[in-house]
Parts: structure tokens; C-alpha cells; sequence
């Protein structure tokens, strides 16, 4: 079984040396964030997320979620169910609701750590209460004010879990070809809803009463397509506007998917039969909604890749110091023992430096995205709440993208460290890397979100979200641009930030005249944009380590990671370069017929 | 469940249009292999691996292999024996083994196609047989001439399979640490064996009578390490000199392992308990022969690699003609369906080209080094003889760590074109993922491969193999080097070579100083290589295509799939290049306490 361990040093220095979390909490007026609060949390979080669900993250693939037909029951893995009672009790489901709804108060970014550290021990339980998020976000947002009274707080509190139905067996990505259907009920209030939703994560369990599904449906009015789309709250038993829970209501789990990992994970086509439902936000602009739940749901998903790549990490560096094997190719190492630890090999070192720098540099990114969004729902200047607002946007496929691509990559060299033994289940590592297989897939593949990233992140906004990101990288550049010390990355980040932003306007003045250059341009520019957001990362997390308060090992240690980050990774960029260079033609000019019979 | 239909036609214009092979077979003296009889015989296996195999594949995953810890015995899927007992009635085990042994004395190379098509339509099923070939390889070499007469006939008729009996608890890569141990008997022939093997291949099973064990171990004299290792014939039933099989010897399966995948290939841990065996080759000249196994077992497990990428290939490309989701992004292509297959989106053609492009360069890599084992072994000129034999040994690492790490790039594609339908059992493509994820592990991981490739390969021979590759390339580019047609191949393939050999020398050179740097640019170097070698054999496909009886599409096809490889899979060199120059300090410097707690 493979073990973990919260990294709270790494993320204490993130948070504290590099984000300067202390200043922000204070500007932005959590009063309730002080250092000695968040650590608390933090290592709280720790013992629960390493002692309570770590140890149940391998009977959960063994045993997985199990499905009833004749009572449209799910049972989760033995411990799950205590499990989640456990997380209620502590307050964690509600970390970062506003109080008026049950919730702790404390600023959202601290969900990241908890959810990177989740996601760690336990993806599969994670994705149970993963979705009330967004759930909770479409309500705070869209939802009316008897919406919010009712189901709100069981939400926060955990009490009830939250869905997102939206995907139909033929329709995932492209939602207007939807056919559940929505007519108005004669109480004038509420609705009845019909149709199969699959892929619905935590759509059916044992871990709470109610269940509250958020629903994408289409009124007999609607205009055709994506912009036909309204959204309805339905819960599983029926909810009256006093918060009352009344008689089932119309929604049976049909089935659970049988799957490469997640196994602990429920999974469920979901009937909706004559279920009665509320509309949230107004008729025909359920789109708006969704995409607020489904931003909320792909940061959280980017996270999975980090925990699952921390955990992979942890669990191959033990293994490649214990694991005795050949010698160092320049003499033994230690001639003491039988032969030396792989970790004195090359490969193996530049596997597990892959990983570090990778997992180290994104949980930047994702922390950075967190703390954009307490800045734009807080910040005392509201251009500043709107430019983080459009930052925010502009990271988040980058985030979801790289961070789960990087999670499959990760916990690939993981496996590859361990040899055959990587293979078989007894470490669990095998199952780290099918648990991750899933990530670049639900929530919009990895192809989508970058199309969101060119398309409508960048081309549609004329690149705002690329300025703002491209000025903070200029101003840390102006910032270290005599310091030596700092130039062997100061140097080339500024040649990749240059080289990003031309890039990008060679894409999109190329679309001008062919918008299929977007869709050709999409993965490589995703990648591209992450690499160097990624080594803006690892240039201020040396300039922080210097100037922080960490040991001379802690802050050694990141520099040669970022040196390894910028001799081993960050000329990744020059394929993904070469390749949006090469434009559409290569991709576009075959004829299907051609691709093979 | 995944389909799978061969792909006759490429393997045809490989074989015949770019390989030459019916002039090839000719020169060489294979009176049989006419063209109408390797026809007859490609027909054959497609119809065998499509019609019988592959059925059984998802069987094979759902049930996998079972154990009786009671009698050591190991129960096969459903169907999987009697496909073996086909298998040998149809005469497939010894297609290519000569006909003194009861082999059809074909070509080794028609053992390529035969295996990518039993790979692609069954890996786990595919194992069984496959072990038995090393076996055969190394007795034919190394073995006595009774050792030949009695145990090399029932292997090549598929009567006994054998096994490679390597890896133990503490030791797989560093065979030097082995702890079984064989002593002489008194009869002064036999030799007694003891000690405990893991991940063992096909180990126990129900297919045959007896298994042929291969084993390494040390005599009580040995010289410590790798030097002090001999190879043991070990029979599952005891044989005499005669070959009469007599009573049950002193080994027995002790577990099979639960893996990721490959479910009912058998894995198995296989106890010696002063089992009686022969001694194969010399005292203590083990490693030699067990490098003749592997080598066989190599370029076999390359054959997986694109066995399950033809697959993958295949059924992604169905599913992104059928699934209908979104519109091009310059305009509906379809108007009359309610959208467009996802094959118009450049993201899934660029998923769909990758594949196609590593799948069919690869085909050509490894049917080029097939065809060398039958130069090295029939070649009239004693010269092309020890040529092809080095070339084959260069191109082996290549072979197999390339196509079996493009095996898995290529299955994650494939399931990526599903978006969450590949994440789930029934459409059997997260099967091919989870089978391809043993490729790179066993047979020497990915990093053996690289320092294999790096070190003994190129280091250790003063680059003699690189040497011939490049001087063929060189061939090539000056026989084309006026065709303007064939320029935008040309000129790349041309730069690529020369900086290959550059590249190859500044690494030799700076490891003369530090030997540490071979390991540290192995991985790079071996993909440098691999992606130069693709480049290579695809502008030989362009002008084979056009100089053959193919028709316009099929032509077309192989030019728009080599540009898309020149265009977007090259220009991964430049990461590779990259990462190579900038030399061993950045894996090197860490201290390994540094690594984290």
C-alpha cells in the first residue's frame, strides 16, 4: 500500500514565502486568517486527510461502490460512509462558505491545500463531496433567495451532497444537443423534469439523506442549441420552499459505470422521470450557470492531479532509496552495501526531479488561482476584482489541463520507478495512475480546455487574461534584472514570456483568415502557456526561498529543482513552439476517408 | 469490447514496397517464402488472431488467470487453451524455427507481422507463446546437442512452452545479486536448483504438459556478481537424455501476482526446490546467454507496443467518425446530422495522426529489424553478416522502449479520443491502455533500454551501429537529393542525421571526463534517436508510396501522414536535443537527502 504525508512545509512556503498569504488575508479582511488559524487547519487537515482516509484509499479500489437494481441503491466501500461523518463533523465541508450559511469563513484558497491533500489520500471519496461545490457556487449565485434559504445550508454543512447533471449518452461537451425536457407544473413554481443523465458523479450514495442534483433540461420554448439550456435544482427526496424534506421524488440511479480507477467513486446514469424541480437563474440561461459550477469543478479537478502526484512522488523517493540496485555509473556509492540505492542512477533522478518540479510548481499555480478568487470576490478596488476575475479565467484550463496531464506523466515515472513491482497492486501505485487516468477526461478533456484557453480565454477577450499574467511576469523580471544570482532564470523567462505573447498573436492573426488555426494551435499553445507559467513559478519560488526564513537544505533544495525545471522541462516549449508554428495544414489537410478503412 | 481487424495492407506495402522483402527472401535462400506463400500466411494470421484471439480478449481481462494455492496450479481464462491448442495446429509456434526442429523454416521477419497481430488481438493470451521463443533462441545457441534434440522439438511445435526464469524478490535489473543457487548432483550431468523467482511469464499454466523453465543461477564457485551467473534448463516433469518425461520435479508456482493488467497472462512466482536441471552453456557464462533470450524477448515486447497502438488506432478512429458532437470551427461540415463527427476537430486529428504516424513508422522499425536477424543468419557475405548483427543490437533498445512508450502515448490518445467513454470497460479501450502499461517494465524498463542503447550499444562500440544506421540514411538522402518532391523530407531527415551524430559524439565526449553523463542524456538520447529513425523510415514510405502499384488515397495518405510527422512529432528532437546539452549537473546536483523528506 502506498503511504502519505501531507507536504505542509512546501505548502506553507507557498502560501506564506510566495503568495504572501498573511498580507493578502489581512487586506482582504478575513479577520479570522491569521497565520496561527490557517496552520492549525492546515495540519489539522493533515492528521484527517493521512490518518482517516489515506488508510481506506486502497479498500475502495478493492472493494469499489456497489449497485443495487432493485432499489436504485449504492453502497460506498467499507469506512467511507464514517468517514465523510467525520469530515462533516469537523466543519471541513463548509472551509470557505460564508457563515451565513453554515460555513467557516475562511478565505477560499485554503480549500486548495485541503482539496490538494484529499485528492492525495483519496481521490475516490474526494469526488463525493468534490461536486456540492459547484453546486453550492451555481446556488450562491444564481439561485433565488428561498433557493439559497433551502438548500444552501445543508449543502455547506455537508448534511446533503450536491450533483452536476449534464452529460446524456450522446452529448458531453456539445450541451445544446441535450434532450432532457422541463414543463411547468400548474403550481406555477415548480417544474416537472424527464430524461437519462450519465456520468454522474456521487449521483447516488449512502454517505447523506438527500441528494441535491443540479440539472441541465430544456423547456418547450427553447431556442435550439447551447443557448436553449435552463438549470433546476431537483432533489433526490422532494424539498418544500420552508426546507421541509417530503416524498421521493423522481430520480433513480439506473446503473454504476464500471471503470479503470475511481472505483470507490459512484459513477451513475441518473433517471429523471417527472421529478419535481426549481429553475435556477432564468429560462434559457442555464449555460451562464453552468459554467460558473463547471469552473469550480475543473479547478478541483487540477488539484486531483496535484494530490495524486504528491502522493505518487512521495511513494517512488522512498522506494528509489531503499531499492538496492547496480552501481553508480562514476564507482559505488555505497560500497558498504550490497549494490546502491537507484537513487544515485540518472534516470532515475531525472524521474523523480520530473515529478518534484512539476508537482512544486503547480501547486503555485493552483494556489495562485485560489487566492484570485478571494481577491475577486474581496478586494477593496474593483479593478481589481475584475482583472483577477479575468486572470482567474485565463488560468483555469491551464490549470485543469496541465496539472491532470502532469498528474498522468507524474504518476507514469512513479510506476516507472518502482520497475515490475510498479505494475502489481501491492504498492498501490498502480492505482494512483489509474485514478489519475480520469482526470484529463471529466470536467472537459484536456482537447477542450484548450480550445477554451485560445478561443474564448484569449481570442474572444483579445488576450486580456494573457496581459495581465504576461505584466505581473515583466514586473518580477524588472524586479530581479540586477540581481546575478537570479539570471540564469530571470534571462530566459523573459525570452519565454516574449515569445508567448508572439506566439499568440501569430495564432490569432492566422485565424482571422482560418479559424480551424485555433483548434490546430489549441494543445501545443495549453502546453506551451503552462511550461511558462510554470518556470514564472519556479523563478519566484527561488527569489522567495532567499528571502525567507527556510533552512539552507529547504532553499538549496529549490534552486537546483528549479534548475532542473529549466534545463529539463521548460525546453519542452520549444516542440510545442515548433509545432503551433507548423499551423493548420498538417493537421487538417487529409481527407477522413484517408485516415484508414 | 474494442474490434480489431489486421491491417494486411500496410504490413504488405512495409514488407514488399519499402522493404524489398520478396528480392530479400530471395537472396537469402528462402526457396518457401514465395510471395503468394507469406501472402497466404499474413491471410492466415489475420484470420486466426482476428477470429480467435481477439474474442477472447475482454474475457481474458474480465475472468484473468486463477490460482490454486493448493496444488500450485494455474487455471487459464475461458477459451484461452483451446485458442493455444489452434495455435499449434495451425503450425504458428515454429513459423519461423528451422524445419530440423519441426519449424516451417520461414523467415524470422514474418514472425513480426505475426506477432503485432497476436499482440493487438490478445496481448495477455500472447505471452504464453512468446517466452518460449527466447528459450528457443537461447538453447539453439548455447544449449548441448541432447539439451537440442530433447527439449527444442516440443517447444518449437508448441507441445511445451518455455519460460525466462531472471528476476528474484531483491534483484531485476542487477542480476549480479541473485540468490538461487544450483549444485552438481552426483550423477555428474544434473545439477540441483534452489531459490525463489518472481514475475515469472507464463511460470505455470494449463496450456501444455510440461514447461521449460530457463534458469539463472550460481554455481557454489561463482565469481561474485553478473560474472558469477549460470543458466539452468529446468523442466516442469523431469525429461532424460532420451527425452522420456518422467516424474514431477521440484517446482511449483507460489502465487500469481494481481496487476494493473495483461489479467490472464500469468505472472507468477515460481519456487525451486532443489529441482533438477542441466547446465546451458558454460559454467558461469549465464549473462551471455540470457542476453540471447532477451534480445529475442525485446524485440518481441516492441511488437506489443504497436500491436496494441494498431488497435487503439483502429477503434478511436471508428468512434471519431460515428460520435457526433459540436460543429467545425469553420462551419458545419455535416448540416443535415445535428453535428459533425469529432474527426473534423484538429485536436482529434491530431490525436488520430499521432497515432497513425508512430504506429506505421513503427511497423517499419521493427519488420527493418527483423529482416536483419535473417541477414545476420543467412547472408552469404561473412561482412553483412556481422553488420546486420550489430545493426540489429543498436536498433533493439530503440525498438523496444520506443514503440513500447509510443504504445502507451498511443492507447492514452485512443482513450482521450473517447473522452469519458475510454474511461469506462465497456468499449474496451481502457484495457489496451492498462495491457500497454507493462511494455515499458518488463524486458528491461525504459531506462535500461536508454543505458543499453547509450552505453553498450554506442559508448562501448565506438558508435559502430550508428554508424551503419546513418550511413543508410545517408544513402537514401543522396539517392533523392535532386527530387524537388521529396525535398521537405529531405533536407529535415539530412539535418536531423548530421546533428544525430554530433549529438552523439559531444555525449561520449563529456562522459570520458564524467561517466555520469551517459546516464544522465540515455533517456533523451534513445528518443532522439527513435523519433531520427521514424523520420527516416517515413520519407522512405513517401518514396516507396509513390513508386509502388498503390493507388492515389493510399499514396496520398503515407505523404499527408509523413508531413504530419515532420511537422508536429520531429520537433520533439528539439526538446530531447535540448535536455541532452544541457548535461548531467542538473540530475546530478541534488543531494539525495535534498529530495525530500
Amino acid at each position: 500500500m502506498s503511504s502519505y504525508n501531507a507536504p505542509l512545509n512546501d505548502i506553507r512556503f507557498a502560501l506564506y514565502d510566495v503568495l504572501g498569504a498573511e498580507a493578502l488575508f489581512q487586506r482582504l479582511g478575513y479577520a479570522d486568517a491569521s497565520r496561527d488559524i490557517v496552520d492549525a487547519v492546515l495540519e489539522e487537515a493533515a492528521r484527517f486527510t493521512g490518518s482517516v482516509l489515506a488508510p481506506l484509499n486502497s479498500v475502495g479500489d478493492e472493494v469499489g461502490c456497489s449497485f443495487d437494481a432493485a432499489s436504485g441503491d449504492v453502497t460506498t466501500p467499507p469506512g467511507f460512509r464514517q468517514a465523510y461523518q467525520q469530515f462533516v463533523d469537523g466543519g471541513w465541508s463548509g472551509l470557505t462558505s460564508a457563515a451565513d450559511f453554515g460555513g467557516q469563513g475562511l478565505p477560499h484558497v485554503l480549500g486548495v491545500p485541503l482539496n490538494e491533500m484529499i485528492n492525495a489520500a483519496n481521490l475516490a471519496w474526494g469526488n463525493f463531496p468534490l461536486l456540492s461545490h459547484g453546486a453550492v457556487h451555481a446556488l450562491e449565485h444564481h439561485g433565488q433567495d428561498w433557493q439559497r434559504e433551502v438548500f444552501l445550508k445543508p449543502l455547506v454543512e455537508g448534511r446533503w451532497t450536491g450533483t452536476m447533471c449534464l452529460t446524456e449518452p450522446h452529448c458531453g461537451t456539445d450541451l445544446g444537443l441535450l434532450k432532457t425536457r422541463a414543463t411547468a407544473n400548474a403550481d406555477g413554481e415548480s417544474y416537472s423534469i424527464s430524461g437519462t443523465k450519465i456520468f454522474i458523479t456521487a449521483g447516488e450514495h449512502d454517505f447523506t439523506d438527500n441528494i441535491v442534483h443540479l440539472v441541465l433540461a430544456k423547456l418547450p420554448d427553447a431556442p435550439p442549441g447551447a443557448k436553449g439550456i435552463s438549470l433546476f435544482v431537483v432533489p433526490k427526496f422532494k424539498v418544500a420552499g420552508d426546507g421541509t424534506v417530503g416524498e421521493r421524488n423522481g430520480v433513480r440511479c439506473g446503473s454504476i459505470e464500471h471503470k479503470m480507477g475511481i472505483k470507490a467513486s459512484a459513477t451513475c446514469v441518473i433517471n429523471f422521470d417527472d421529478a419535481q424541480g426549481y429553475l435556477v437563474g432564468g429560462a434559457h440561461k442555464g449555460l451562464q450557470a453552468m459554467f460558473t459550477m463547471m469552473n469550480t469543478a475543473r479547478l478541483g479537478v487540477g488539484l486531483q492531479g496535484i494530490g495524486l502526484s504528491e502522493r505518487a512522488y512521495q511513494n517512488a523517493l522512498r522506494y528509489a532509496r531503499e531499492r538496492l540496485q547496480s552501481r553508480a555509473l562514476s564507482g559505488a556509492r555505497f560500497p558498504d552495501k550490497p549494490a546502491d540505492p537507484i537513487i544515485v542512477h540518472p534516470d532515475v533522478r531525472r524521474m523523480l526531479l520530473s515529478i518534484k518540479s512539476l508537482v512544486e510548481g503547480s501547486r503555485l499555480l493552483a494556489l495562485h488561482a485560489g487566492s484570485l478568487i478571494d481577491v475577486a470576490k474581496r478586494a477593496a478596488d474593483p479593478k481589481e476584482r475584475e482583472e483577477a476575475e479575468t486572470l482567474v479565467s485565463f488560468l483555469t484550463p491551464i490549470s485543469k489541463a496541465c496539472q491532470t496531464e502532469w498528474g498522468i506523466e507524474n504518476t507514469y515515472n512513479a510506476v516507472q520507478c518502482f520497475g515490475g513491482h510498479g505494475y502489481i497492486r501491492e504498492h498501490g501505485i498502480e492505482q494512483l495512475a489509474r485514478d489519475a487516468r480520469i482526470t484529463t477526461l471529466y470536467e472537459g478533456t484536456t482537447g477542450i480546455q484548450a480550445l477554451d484557453l485560445i478561443g474564448r480565454k484569449t481570442a474572444a477577450s483579445h488576450g486580456a487574461g494573457l496581459k495581465l499574467f504576461l505584466a505581473q511576469v515583466q514586473a518580477f523580471v524588472k524586479q530581479h534584472q540586477d540581481d546575478q544570482a537570479m539570471a540564469e532564470f530571470i534571462v530566459p523567462l523573459a525570452r519565454k514570456a516574449e515569445e508567448w505573447a508572439s506566439l499568440t498573436t501569430d495564432i490569432l492573426q492566422r485565424a482571422q483568415d482560418n479559424p480551424e488555426e485555433l483548434g490546430a494551435a489549441s494543445y501545443d499553445y495549453l502546453f506551451y502557456s503552462g511550461y511558462v507559467v510554470l518556470a514564472y513559478w519556479w523563478a519566484r519560488s527561488v527569489a522567495a526561498a532567499n528571502a525567507s526564513a527556510h533552512g539552507a537544505d529547504f532553499r538549496q533544495s529549490k534552486l537546483e529543482t528549479a534548475r532542473f525545471y529549466y534545463a529539463r522541462i521548460l525546453p519542452r516549449t520549444l516542440t510545442h513552439a515548433a509545432a503551433i508554428q507548423s499551423g493548420a495544414a498538417p493537421l487538417m489537410a487529409m481527407a477522413d476517408a484517408r485516415f484508414g478503412e
